[in-house]
């Protein structure tokens, strides 16, 4: 049966049922962990579900804080040091992943027993089991007026990934890799290639490719 | 074997290889038909991997455009009307979902066999098979300065979903409605469902909910 659920019925309504509502309306949502460091050194890391592609030339990425949040501490490492990790998640450790966003006093890496690395000197650290991991560099950084929430944007420095899972056109077959994804809040999935699909023209059936 | 791509070599190397590989890099991405009118009435349809959630008190979404890229009729009439569809894409009609991204002079409901529908008497048109259709109005918009795409940040203002699809605590199972998700410019993946976890605390295990 389908229901409809207007703004003003959910802005009356319970605010969990709200919150869990509204964050699983967009669709499905990419998993990173963000490692960071503060300028003492100390290393953190975050469960992300709001990176997203900005552009390709030069490679940047977006990420949404909510203000008010156990990812702080992200966020602020972000913009004093100017350095974090993005790092995708397999199947194998996303329980791991999840519990790091209690709120640990101290590392998050040694909380949930994720080992941490540092790549080329890079002052953020990479998680060392993560199938896919990215150097990123605070570009810019801008508040949305409407919510309070931070977009921080992110250029892409270097990545590490399996050359294998590389096609000659550049695509990164995230399946090969074990790349999962989130819904909500707190749900995770495996996914299942369905195809991909020639570039779409006005006269010529979709093809796959 | 994994390999390190920098930033240097990808901005020296093949542009249609860098537009593939930087677009895979952040994860799973939502896959979201957005249906617009001009303002003389006539409907548009474009697919979208770059819808996000912003906020949920307001429900706000937002979408990030490219500039200068077939999506810009999309983008021209929400900026023009102020509002617009979201509406899910299962796999029954992703190749059609995918075919409206053609460079079509019409509709691309038409064009490709998507009926169309309105509801509530919303100006927008929504896609009528579509699991999960949300109704938007602009907000707000901005332009990143760092490669001219435009943030366009929609209210949302009601919801069409299946009620056996949402739990008691809001969360939607998008598996039960057949959403599925993209990566890269191409790729479309249903998902197996993992888990979902219950809320993460410092001395307590993961437990599954």
């Amino acid at each position: 049966m389908i229901n409809k659920y207007s703004k003003e019925a959910l802005l009356e309504g319970d605010s969990n049922f709200r919150r869990d509502f509204v964050n699983s309306l967009t669709g499905f949502k990419s998993l990173n962990l963000i490692g960071t460091r503060n300028e003492k050194g100390a290393s953190n890391l975050a469960p992300f579900s709001q990176v997203f592609h900005i552009g390709a030339s030069p490679p940047l990425v977006g990420i949404l804080f909510r203000p008010h949040t156990v990812e702080r501490h992200t966020l602020s490492n972000i913009l004093d040091t100017g350095f974090f990790t993005l790092n995708h998640v397999h199947e194998s450790f996303y329980k791991k992943a999840h519990q790091t966003a209690a709120r640990y006093s101290g590392s998050e890496f040694e909380a949930v027993g994720l080992e941490e690395v540092i790549l080329d000197g890079f002052y953020a650290p990479f998680v060392e089991i993560s199938p896919l991991k990215i150097a990123c560099s605070l570009a810019d950084h801008q508040t949305i007026q409407l919510n309070q929430t931070v977009l921080v944007i992110g250029a892409i420095e270097a990545v590490w990934v399996d050359e294998l899972a590389v096609g000659a056109d550049g695509f990164v077959d995230l399946e090969k890799i074990g790349t999962i994804t989130v819904t909500g809040l707190d749900a995770y999935h495996k996914t299942q290639k369905l195809a991909r699909l020639s570039y779409p023209k006005p006269n010529s059936e979709v093809k796959e490719i």
